[in-house]
């Protein structure tokens, strides 16, 4: 490509509305442009690297034995309210009518479309096991698109659905799908990890998350310091503590607290020790509890998991906190004063706060709290329940080692569903036996737009983006020096570019009639990996001067050797 | 691809509901499925096809300097305000608004997005000239989506826009683009022409449009017997008449003709000939005239050419004919008796109708018509104008030969836009004197989708398809014969799939448990191009059977000359 065709559009200043270094750097390095909010158009460069990383997840998925079909963006309204989803996608459905007043919506994902296809298309056992997937536009309407193309309304994403005849198929599917996956992001040169995941809205029994390590990332990971254990922190257990439950030491005292309306005063204004605090959390109850409200009591400290109250069956989901209002009418004091003595509320206790003793807590009256409380003794234990997220130096829920705790972004997510569409939307087949059989499925999804912004936050510096060998948009720039002025220069550069482009390399010969500087500058940050400047000097000596992104470093090269050399360093 | 981990889904019985041969075949060789009206899943057999077709687009469009990008599917509604398109647009433009009541449209085409971004991105004209195109998803609300994805709601469409800094600029980045559609359809092996073209909604000076001829297609191409001249019928002129107007020799007559409305019942029962007589149609008038109708006169065998009509600066836009009772209500008298003598209404005359004499039309008056009028004596001739469609024997308008008629489905179209766009977006750049200049733009479209469906309207026979080859889904399939009983097939077929394969062959390997003739049937139907049967018997001779679906030919080759001869077939 010579840039005089192209539509370079880098940028020298860093847009004032971009948070994290992708965004900044996908807008610099005139990768993508904001047309709306959440709505990217991907310019020239930003499309390169978006096919590079389709075109490897297509190989490996292709490789995992699943077939490619490509699905409508625009679905029919009715088959979400098949599944129930409708209500459960809430506003990120995006909902519309055609010009006939009938319903359909924007494909956030297609588990009912393909589910649908297969109902009608698959009659027999024989026929499978069976995967299709598509990369295709999704939209979800969210609320607050960020962080460039990572939160976007509008986005390209793989997405798979495997159906199986039976338990045993479905893992092999998933064990497949995990298997490819892997391959993709190892092809791609990402720092990831599977991690085990909640299964949240879509359902199902079993889930790995893909995560992209990297600062910005919004999830929390929770690794073990000495083996494979990973899981989003939404998932990760916390253990219960190998400690028993100690003898009280203290007297429980009703102490007044009048500015102490957070753990933080409390512990600050009594000298306590935070670990000797609790929270007590109200929350809506489901219909499963004979009471509106359950509390929810976790150490001073930790923080309470949102993903583990939910999935309790005496919680209301999606997770409610109950309002000041709503609290002060059913206690008679302020959420800064609530504890279990005296609370006349079902509540379930954490794992860590089941072994607490002499611990302090609100006294469920304004003001007021209870010092030297001890389980038994001033109120029973009741219901334990793992309800906090993991803490570094935690001991880590496979049995070894502790936690560690590192961000992510979440690139790919695969999913074992069950039966829990086929269902609903009754998708079976005739079995060996003879009978309907409904089918076990899996979906697996891979954020092809994500991915892109996910490499930029791991591979960065001052100067721009430095792209992993498979996802660079140009593996070689060619930068002459002062072609306008010298038929040698010119005519080395045009030869280098026909030899390089004919060797099947993808090259950016910049014929721009800028200063080398201004060309330096641009393929940096565009994180060009090779870079050759061919100058009237080095010319001379019979070389070419060669400059590696990722090294930083410069050498010359013999003309006769540069495209060997070139070719050496790609492979 | 073995078909054991693949979707066949081909139906043995024609579809009811398919109207087309290509929509009949690309349901029955499980092509495509409906998923709502004028939406269709591709499953992998047609993906595999329009993928095929992409790339073709994507590697001539790329060789003509353009370059690609990917701009939302999603897009804000108010840049159609800015064009004055959304209301031009009408109920096929589809409106939605998010979550947060923000207007926004479903893209039927991009100008608005990309003429949005060029005069963000592009600041000065040693940046031009830049064609920049996207291959993407596309949705019209159709009123009546039919014959299949020919014309769906939602479909693929390559869209690309040129800008350039004057009108030569202009003309060349069409010549370019022209050159790469006739390559990409010369590859695609299609019986096309590029047709002179009405500019239509869209707007803008010069326009061909790309027809693959089939007799299903919508739209009349008009072609010179002598020379390359072809023009959609909505362009093709009628020239005037070489001869000149005759002078009178019947007297003008007042006939009653209770029982002729039309023209068939006028010529029948009055032994008139069809060419003596004029049809005079109402029509709404534009602002440039001093009444709100105004009568077009063409000759009792023509057609009205609803485009040429539209065109006149002095017929209201978009074309509306007078009801029934406005007619009454000005005349005093029906449709069938329309004519121009007494016509108290201005009226515009075919070039044709301008040299008869002694003719027959509409009195005015219900159930009486003139006959033996003649331009002059009995009525004035006034404004002539082009307004009928060419009929086959009318001389081409190139000056060479006479017009022909044949059918063609349009997959392409090229425009010439101007500076209709830019100048309302304000499009410019800063220009080699230093002044903003409004860009000229050109646009140019290629509908994926319908390309695959037109290739099957041109190759096809009772048995199904037959691709061209570089559209065939797969270039090669293997039918094994019994394969589960004999460890001599299996292990020829699994060979010769590996050896295929290594050598980037796209190859169906049959390995169902179904009698021959069912795979016979269902490649054919496919269209595959090239088949090869192993069978135990031919086997045992050292040969397999090679059937070629074009030529309907069979012949034995040798196993070991299997590779190179199916190699030297493709190439």
């Amino acid at each position: 490509m010579r840039t005089s065709n192209y539509l370079l559009s880098t940028l020298k200043e860093t847009p004032n509305d971009a948070e994290v270094v992708s965004h900044q750097l996908m807008l610099r390095a005139g990768m993508i442009r904001k047309l709306a909010s959440g709505l990217y158009t991907w310019l020239p460069t930003g499309l390169r690297v978006l096919r590079k990383v389709e075109n490897i997840v297509r190989e490996e998925i292709n490789n995992a034995g699943a077939v490619e079909t490509l699905m409508p963006v625009v679905q029919p309204f009715e088959l979400w309210e098949e599944t129930g989803r409708s209500e459960k996608m809430g506003a990120e459905l995006l909902r519309f009518t055609d010009r006939h007043d009938r319903p359909f919506v924007l494909s956030p994902t297609a588990e009912e479309v393909i589910t649908s296809l297969v109902r009608n298309e698959v009659s027999s056992y024989k026929q499978l096991p069976l995967n299709l997937y598509q990369i295709q536009t999704k939209f979800r309407d969210e609320r607050r698109p960020r962080f460039g193309v990572m939160r976007a309304r509008e986005f390209s994403m793989m997405d798979a659905y495997s159906f199986d005849i039976d338990k045993e198929g479905l893992k092999q599917s998933y064990e497949a799908m995990h298997e490819a996956y892997c391959k993709a992001f190892d092809r791609m040169g990402l720092d990831y990890r599977p991690v085990l995941a909640d299964t949240g809205a879509i359902g199902g029994s079993g889930s790995h998350e893909f995560h992209v390590l990297a600062e910005s990332g919004e999830d929390l990971i929770a690794f073990s310091s000495e083996s494979d254990y990973a899981a989003n922190i939404e998932k990760a257990e916390a253990l219960a503590p190998a400690t028993e439950l100690a003898a009280p030491t203290q007297e429980m005292t009703l102490v007044d607290t009048p500015n102490a309306k957070t753990i933080a005063e409390l512990v600050e204004q009594f000298d306590l020790a935070i670990e000797k605090t609790v929270k007590t959390l109200f929350v809506k109850a489901s219909d499963d509890v004979d009471a509106d409200i359950i509390a929810l009591i976790i150490r001073g400290d930790h923080e309470l998991n949102e993903v583990k109250a939910e999935n309790l069956k005496e919680v209301a989901s999606p997770l409610e906190m109950a309002t000041e209002e709503e609290i002060r009418a059913l206690i008679g004091a302020g959420p800064g004063s609530l504890g279990p003595v005296g609370l006349e509320l079902p509540f379930i206790v954490d794992r860590t706060v089941a072994v607490m003793s002499d611990f302090g807590a609100g006294a469920n009256v304004d003001d007021k709290h209870y010092f030297g409380i001890n389980w038994g003794r001033d109120v029973e234990l009741g219901q334990i329940e793992d309800l906090r997220n993991v803490v570094e130096g935690d001991p880590s829920p496979c049995g070894q080692g502790t936690i560690q705790l590192k961000r992510g972004i979440e690139v790919g997510h695969i999913f074992q569903l069950g039966t829990n569409y086929s269902e609903k939307m009754n998708c079976g087949v005739l079995g060996p036996n003879g009978k309907n059989v409904i089918l076990e499925m899996g979906c697996y999804g891979i954020g092809v737009s994500r991915v892109v912004a996910s490499a930029i936050e791991q591979n960065h510096d001052e100067n721009g983006i430095i792209w992993p060998a498979a996802l660079a948009p140009f593996q070689v720039s060619i930068v002459p020096m002062n072609m306008a002025k010298s038929a040698e220069v010119k005519e080395a550069a045009e030869k280098l570019y026909a030899d390089l482009t004919a060797a099947g390399i993808d090259v950016l010969f910049d014929d721009r009639k800028e200063r080398p500087g201004v060309m330096f500058a641009d393929h940096e940050l565009i994180g060009i990996p090779h870079t050759i400047v061919i100058g009237n000097r080095s010319l001379e000596n019979g070389e070419m001067e060669y400059k590696d992104r990722h090294a930083g470093t410069k050498e010359g090269v013999a003309v006769t050797d540069i495209v060997e050399f070139i070719k050496q360093k790609i492979a």
